[in-house]
């Protein structure tokens, strides 16, 4: 059963960013979040904003309780039912904050009796390992999060706050071959490190390759979607987004705070500056200076 | 050992599809289907109707028995042979059901004991969960397949007969994070299921994330491919088809009987309509109408 | 700890491959391979033969040893620091031979305990098999290497020196339906095997579908790299290239000695010659002949 949470508790915990708020509080509970077409009287309501008629919104709303970002009138109607409506900034980023804080439960803790862990592994401290996950000879940090049926191979460091989803692996041998001069193929050893820096996270099934001599470095606060293959000796900056399915291949390197749409692929030796856009399908075969942003196959700077 | 068949057995389980038989099945035994270049006596062959020269391959096919889509000439040599020529509308069609039926083994049964479900885990009659398999706190319905090292999160409900395969992820939050001010990630919290219909396949590796506020839905009849990425809120239609490395943004919705090629993309919140067919490689960034073909990166209306 | 390597010891393992030997190895140890940054005195270096300014290069690593291409001057100053330079054809070859023989540790061996194999199972000698990985009803030759996570389906064929990493799935039935006259779909089922032959390398989380009623087939010395589906009936020839995320249709056909870029797809039935490129991000519509390069959406033929 999920709990009703206190409508005070919920504006005390974003008090730092109350602009105004119509009505009283006090007394009101509030167990959801829903989308607007189930949205009912014990629903958290919000209405984005940029979306239009936010006064229609707020009058028709089933909810006790809306989160908006402009102000409105606080009319007959809303006062005669009790409504309180809550002003922010910015009400999809304070809603996100209350779910994380009231609506989500924290229950991941522990190392589960199946998965298996190299007996030289560093292990800090609250840390989750989820069942038939395999951990080679690693460092862990604090606050990390693995779920199911991930494996992760020797030599790979992983630091603080960190949450990485079921099927990924972490630190597999790209497939750097040396041709040779009968066609047959010679592995290149890779010897150099995985290193995940604090609060990243990293989607189910995506797979990231060892360094060759230095290591592949995943910069704090990135978000690495599902189904993503990072090659090896990449260095993806802090706080960028790669979505699902996108591959960069060997010594990729990716700028702060650049944004990697779904099926992006990224030539060798690449260099992504920061607070860049890649669109959606996107082959990039060239550098791309910081903040641009870039579409197509083969990828060209957007014209606006 | 493959065992024997009768031939009278297989006429009996496709008789509402027969037109013509020629020849007598009385006593002749099948024991294999087979690629053209290994037929054998006791292979079970049959002819596409798309294919030219019945009459020719008909009269050189080393089986006893051969189903067909347009009739032939039961010619003195095949009577001579003793060959049992059986036209159908669709030989293709009624191989496939003659093969599940006589030629595949179910042979799977029983949850391994290598599986972690969850305890609240509600499941129906005659399911399979093979070895490593990590079920949530989810409702699974009757003859269900899934094979082993799936990892289903919580929250995620599975209709009848059903089949996934081994390294599919359920019910993996997509990475949906808010920028904050400071250009940190918040995540948004999903909080919808997944909704997996009767009747829906699901290939190796392919990862469906749960939905934000509404549930990311399979409708029944579909068949998703391998390394498939299918993103919140996705609605898939009735009987739609998904081949590998198709990669769906957050809240696309596909109509039934789509057809939907190897390694397309779609961007978020696009609307395909039912009975389309979208070409290899497309990068869909428009709602397609119904029963349109769409070809190319971005993908554009076929123009035949 | 790494262990001290003689340089005599290495130069002896690749006799038959020395051109030139400027100074006296004996006495000197290395002890790591190492990124041009970070190379020290017991680093072993080596210069590509593309590289400029070798003669700098040399007279400034910091390193014992170092390994090239082309002949240089034995300066004074390399000779009183007593340096050792080894001219052989192609060092980036000699370095990956010497990796392998003596900077990676070869410690895979034995069945891990939480595999789970089918009691029918025929296993090669010195086989490794790790943790969760399950094996279905198989034969696997001699000196395999599966990692952990791994899923066989019954019925696949693995010959000699195979190397299959985390979470890759072999023999999973491709999505080959036929739609009945009422929209939906039948399985044909795949009756064919996987057969993966003498040298092939595997990487994570890639999935290789059986044959239909003929076989899918990885001929011997070819790599496949991460997040590749094979569609079933494919016929990969010797020492093929197939880089990460790279998608293959049913039926199709490489030559030997083709590489294929990462991202691109291949439609079905199509016919890849030997000697091939496929650029980065390609769509392959079409047969290509011998020795080509092809790039693009749709894929064409590069002209010089």
């Amino acid at each position: 059963m999920r709990k009703e949470i206190l409508l005070t508790d919920i504006i005390n915990f974003i008090k730092d960013k109350l602009k105004v708020i119509h009505g009283n509080p006090e007394g009101i509970k509030v167990k959801y979040l829903r989308a607007p077409k189930d949205v009912d009287q014990i629903t958290l309501d919000w209405i984005n904003d940029g979306k239009e008629n936010i006064q229609d919104r707020v009058e028709t709303s089933k909810a006790m309780a809306i989160i908006i970002a402009w102000n409105i009138v606080y009319s007959e109607s809303l006062k005669n039912q009790g409504k309180v409506i809550i002003q922010v900034e910015n009400p999809k980023l304070e809603i996100a904050r209350i779910a994380n804080e009231f609506f989500v439960e924290k229950k991941f803790h522990g190392i589960h009796h199946t998965a298996v862990i190299h007996p030289n592994a560093v292990m800090g401290e609250n840390i989750y390992i989820g069942p038939n996950s395999i951990i080679g000879d690693c460092k862990i940090g604090n606050n990390v999060i693995i779920f199911g049926n991930v494996f992760i191979y020797d030599n790979v460091e992983i630091h603080d706050d960190v949450e990485i989803h079921n099927g990924v692996s972490l630190g597999n041998e790209a497939t750097n071959f040396i041709r040779d001069i009968d066609g047959q193929y010679i592995r290149f050893a890779h010897i150099g490190k995985v290193v995940i820096e604090n609060n990243v996270v990293i989607g189910a099934n995506s797979v990231i390759s060892r360094g060759v001599l230095e290591n592949t470095i995943i910069k704090k606060g990135s978000k690495i979607a599902q189904l993503v293959f990072i090659g090896a000796n990449n260095i993806i900056g802090e706080n960028c987004l790669i979505r699902p399915n996108v591959m960069t291949s060997g010594s990729v390197s990716i700028g702060a705070q650049t944004i990697i749409a779904p099926s992006v692929t990224i030539r060798e030796h690449r260099k992504v500056g920061e607070g860049c856009f890649i669109g959606m399908g996107a082959v990039v075969t060239k550098d791309i200076p910081n903040g641009e942003t870039w579409i197509g196959n083969p990828a060209k700077k957007m014209v606006k």
